[in-house]
């Protein structure tokens, strides 16, 4: 049994280590148009910044090693060209010497991943993308060169454009961040992405929202506003599309998605091909429609998956769930599942949950303040998606959570899980713990919560938002038409209160619940706002400065 | 209607202010006999230590600001001495005045919590406990007492007993660990918690096993071997009990296990009468059976479902699965679920796992070791408990697996998990995932493995060891028997391997895998040596040193 595998990195390298462990004697060649296999790509952004200063630790593996331990016959510089797929051969072509040979398989596995999305960042532009180990060397080469300060621009706000802002930085490059949409990071929330924001400002980024780069300009790119702004190096990293190219031109099956589809064991509609990775279609878990989610875990788990389904042992898929994690400086942001604007686009109910907790518990030193956002099905109470921002312990809170998917434990089942507990850990009632009591509150409507972009509309519509915090809080900053009554003043202070609907809210929610506690069953009609000040702040930063000053 | 608490820490505090959320009429009396209340008692040892350096960060909350903000009544310095069930009243009595009075309920919360274990260490000498503001205040100043290098002995090495010592030898006192058992931090089986007691010995802790406090000595106390310790102060950490008094007086049942019995709501076998925390019995979740686990997060978590039972809205507790954590110095250890030991004792049925992988991909500065266990049913392939230790990332990957437990995962189904990777935060496929692979891989018998405590018996069967590590590896240390050939040439010499079963191993056992997999694909019966190299060689520290020339 001859094994061929297109594409060298992660999906396909896992397929073929696997597939010899499982079949000592098969045949296995992996072709790698690259001069690289298995390499580290997501340490690619920190190799740039120095943060991992040995090239070599970014080539995990080479065509010898991967003989000598797998019995693997890689060969790189190999582009594979087409399929025969009556003749199950693929036509392949040298990339050094253009000789052209013929191989034959039994099984085909496509795992040639992602392509640079075009049609954002101009034709004519000298841009790189931070894909291969080719791309960083020539940035690294580029950078040493110059002389004096350097300067870049990284187009697209994604992962791999805050990875390469945040290394470009680090490096004492001056950078500009130019971003088509309204927020950076889009895969986020708007409210949620405002920290990463704010984190990138701090740092000396110049972002530009709403922007595009037009064309090359003396020293420089111009935008779309007519600016110039200075740029020694242009990334793009507006993103990745799947390459389907092999796929398409030997009629497999493409999804709507725009990936390779597969069956739930990478099966292609061609029982002699599989396919694995970024140029595949993943089944999302909350819609069970195809989606494209181009993450190293799926690719690496999917590839072994791939070996089990050709050894004759499959073992199906799990539906994704596109968890996703980047460091931007000093912050952490990760998420799972659906976001609130894709849960709306997409007109499904859903229920919002924000909190603000400290990652551990707050008498310890050390302890960091975490933004937490759960999106919960109203119906059947099951996690839709999560988001989390802040510092340490957000990676640890956005994976229980997914677990916690993946367990299929409804929101307020997250106030039963037992949480490793110490005070330099996390907190006897851990973050997560108390997302789910929020939620079960909601779930059993023992409070009634109100999001921070609903709330010009429930003030015009002639509710009193109170606001319970401290007179010292509220003087430091308060929202427009806010009346101060302090928590602990409340129960004396009914009477004060107008009549009518009342709003109230604390700087991260939990004394608005009490307070909303108080004034509900002492009959008032009454709305927790979501998050408190805290979320509503970060919620309305986003706002452009006329739509702000109309609002606030 | 009004309800009594006795007991106004962690469960009382929970039950009180929950309770008063969802009902602000009912009066509410917490009676706590201590003068504080809502401590942060798992901060004590770090005040100690002098981590928590102002001691007002212990102190959560006052009777003053927990009648502003939750009206409730809290007496501090009353201790309850008497329940009248028919009555519905109890006897309290004034600490400091000695004043008795009579106060009646409807609902009464039992949240007394737990008194330190006597019967271990001698009657007569004089020793602290480190459960109250109390004693640290008492330990803080009996320390600021003595000018030049302060001596203590710390009795009992558990949670608290590793706390202790970590925060007096931060604070430069020279300190004596007395442990009873054979091994430190009794609820890790042995080979896990060898690295626990490398660190104690490497930070200059005199850690003596096997060992009691028989009685006072001059300057210091005389050990069970005779020895003569120094001890300006001896701390008494050898554990807990239930504090049932009050509840068998008036008559409750108490479990089997020790603790006051409770059904799913903590509700007593009187009607009128709940009880929560340190003082109850718990339901373990993988027996079913009645235990004892004295965890902060049970009692806050549990004294606000007793809130939510007397308000009418019970929400059953689940099984608790005991998870729990500790640092000592720069390690941390942590635990789910059952031990081998523990499952070994009840005669069930089990398979481990073992591994030893990087907190985060390796070729990003900073990865740490860490040592992993995985207890499974072979049945069932259920996760019935595991063990971690190592540094960072530790407690993010124990709450996964407890969270997996609680969703009711498999084993196998870890490799599902589709976890937040970024290169510094974890690895494309995750030290989780990792496990589940190892598990599923036994479970469908790809591999077959070995334990190290087995080892010895193997090879005085007749099996020959295989160490696929590198040669320099071997020369730096190697397994009794073993005889060398390195993985990348085993396809090479298999012909040089002796007949019969042969066991393998590499340092960590991923190595030993793929090498078993070539072996029994060529005919061979093997077994891989779980956890490798490593493993073996933590296990094999912990047998005393006759013992262990005996087996090695």
């Amino acid at each position: 049994m001859k094994t061929l595998i297109v594409g060298g990195v992660a999906g396909g390298m896992s397929a073929a280590t696997r597939l010899r462990r499982l079949d000592e004697t098969g045949e296995i060649i992996v072709f790698e148009r690259g001069h690289y296999v298995s390499f580290a790509n997501c340490g690619l952004p920190y190799y740039v910044g120095g943060v991992i200063q040995d090239r070599q630790n970014l080539l995990l593996q080479t065509p010898a090693s991967l003989a000598a331990r797998f019995n693997l016959d890689v060969r790189v510089d190999h582009e594979v060209t087409g399929i025969d797929r009556d003749a199950k051969t693929v036509s392949v072509r040298h990339t050094q010497t253009g000789v052209e040979t013929v191989e034959a398989y039994d099984r085909l596995i496509l795992a040639a991943g992602a392509t640079a999305r075009t049609g954002i960042t101009p034709a004519g532009l000298a841009t790189r993308t931070l894909r291969t180990v080719d791309d960083v060397d020539h940035i690294d080469a580029l950078l040493r060169d110059i002389t004096g300060p350097a300067s870049a621009v990284v187009i697209g706000a994604g992962f791999i454009g805050l990875e390469a802002v945040e290394n470009l930085v680090h490096r004492g490059v001056a950078v500009t961040l130019v971003e088509f949409g309204a927020q950076v990071f889009g895969p986020l929330d708007v409210e949620m992405a405002a920290p990463v924001l704010d984190e990138l400002r701090a740092r000396g980024v110049d972002v530009r929202l709403h922007s595009t780069v037009v064309a090359a300009a003396n020293g420089g790119v111009e935008l779309s506003d007519g600016t110039i702004v200075p740029a020694d190096l242009v990334i793009d990293s507006v993103g990745v599309v799947p390459d389907t190219s092999l796929a398409s031109r030997a009629g497999l099956t493409i999804g709507a998605s725009g990936g390779i589809e597969v069956d739930d064991t990478q099966q292609t509609n061609d029982p002699s091909i599989w396919a694995v990775g970024d140029g595949v279609e993943k089944i999302d878990a909350i819609s069970g429609q195809g989606t494209l989610i181009t993450m190293a875990g799926l690719a690496n788990r999917h590839g072994r998956a791939t070996a089990d389904s050709i050894a004759g042992t499959p073992e199906p898929a799990s539906p994704a769930l596109g968890t996703a994690i980047v460091g931007v400086f000093g912050l952490t942001a990760a998420m799972v599942g659906w976001s609130e604007k894709r849960l709306v686009a997409q007109g499904r109910a859903h229920r919002v949950v924000h909190t603000h907790p400290a990652s551990h518990a707050t008498y310890y030193p050390g302890a960091e303040t975490m933004s937490m956002k759960l999106l919960v099905d109203p119906e059947s109470d099951a996690i839709l998606g999560a988001q989390i921002i802040g510092g340490s312990g957000v990676d640890k809170r956005i994976d229980i959570l997914a677990t916690a998917m993946t367990g299929g434990l409804t929101a307020s089942a997250l106030t039963r899980l037992e949480l490793a507990y110490a005070p330099q850990y996390g907190s006897a009632k851990d973050p997560i713990n108390q997302l789910g009591y929020v939620a079960a509150n909601l779930a059993a409507g023992t409070t009634r919560n109100l999001q921070w972009h609903e709330l010009e509309a429930a003030q015009a519509a002639g509710a009193t938002l109170v606001d319970v915090r401290t007179a010292g809080e509220f003087a430091a900053g308060s929202i427009p038409g806010a009346v101060n009554v302090p928590l602990d003043e409340l129960r004396e202070r009914l009477g004060e209160l107008p009549a009518g609907t009342l709003v109230v809210h604390c700087q991260v929610g939990q004394r608005g619940h009490t307070a909303a506690r108080i004034l509900s069953q002492n009959g008032r009609d009454v709305l927790n706002l979501d998050g408190g000040y805290r979320t509503w702040t970060a919620g309305v930063s986003t706002l452009t400065p006329a739509t702000f000053a109309r609002k606030a």
